[in-house]
């Protein structure tokens, strides 16, 4: 595969803020090339999708190009038993890829030949 | 190499549960196809193997076709002046592979056509 | 590519000791064959420069043939209003190799088959 593809992984809220500086470095970094760049959100972290200034990061990331990737699992165990819970899937905007796990997502990518960083 | 092959990478005790979850849904997401996942436990992170319920977590992951790796260097660094460390290399599991270093194990492995996660 | 290549990446001052010696075992574990290790610094880790037993490990590292890599963007980010920076880019070691993005370095070593470890 030629270009520049990543995998970017976050499984902590705590780290979403540096994900999203390095895609955007690295997005100014290569331009004008496009880089495929792939951010997927796992565990507890996806409980960031509750948080609007990050939501505003990944609005403006995908607009760049980015795929913004959700794990089912991570969010079915992170709303369990919250009836009303501010991430479940189907209140997610529509511009997250909601896959059934987000490990077999970063496995296939790689195999794929896409790169792994874990901000 | 064909079907999915990960290393999972865990070099502090508190991120086992969460790469013990993640083995699991990656397992349970492509049943019936099976896998090649190996854990890899280095660092500060061997502790792990003192603690009775991460071990049965472990066993179950093992009965499940995982490979348990735990990395020598490591083991003999932090049983280190503990006259009966409970996990020195003699006293762990059957089930548990030593190998001399981890991060020579991770990137043979790599190299082998392995995917990568640090959960 | 033969042999045994790696990034080893820190993007945390408190992980730097801990790369370090994961770098450390990885050389002797593989003696008298040379790995191929990069260590790339980025982030708020590019603090470590100004720590002087941080330095002297590096140094030592480098002496064993290990590339020690920082971001340019981390620096500038955390040298930000600093009018000393004790860690700005003219102040650094000769043996340190300064990147335009840490990020895009790390992408393009896993494409020439590095493997990638972060501590």
């Amino acid at each position: 595969m030629s270009g520049y593809s990543v995998i970017v992984h976050v499984n902590d809220n705590d780290r979403f803020p540096v994900a999203a500086g390095n895609i955007g470095n690295l997005i100014k970094d290569l331009a004008p090339e496009q880089p495929r760049v792939e951010l997927v959100i796992n565990g507890t972290a996806v409980s960031v999708f509750q948080d609007a200034a990050a939501l505003r990061q990944m609005r403006d990331l995908h607009a760049q190009g980015v795929m913004i990737v959700a794990c089912r699992n991570s969010l079915q165990m992170m709303c369990s038993g919250k009836p009303d819970c501010p991430f479940a899937e189907d209140k997610l905007p529509s511009f997250v890829t909601v896959v059934s796990a987000g490990v077999t997502e970063i496995i296939r990518k790689q195999r794929d030949g896409y790169a792994y960083i874990k901000p």
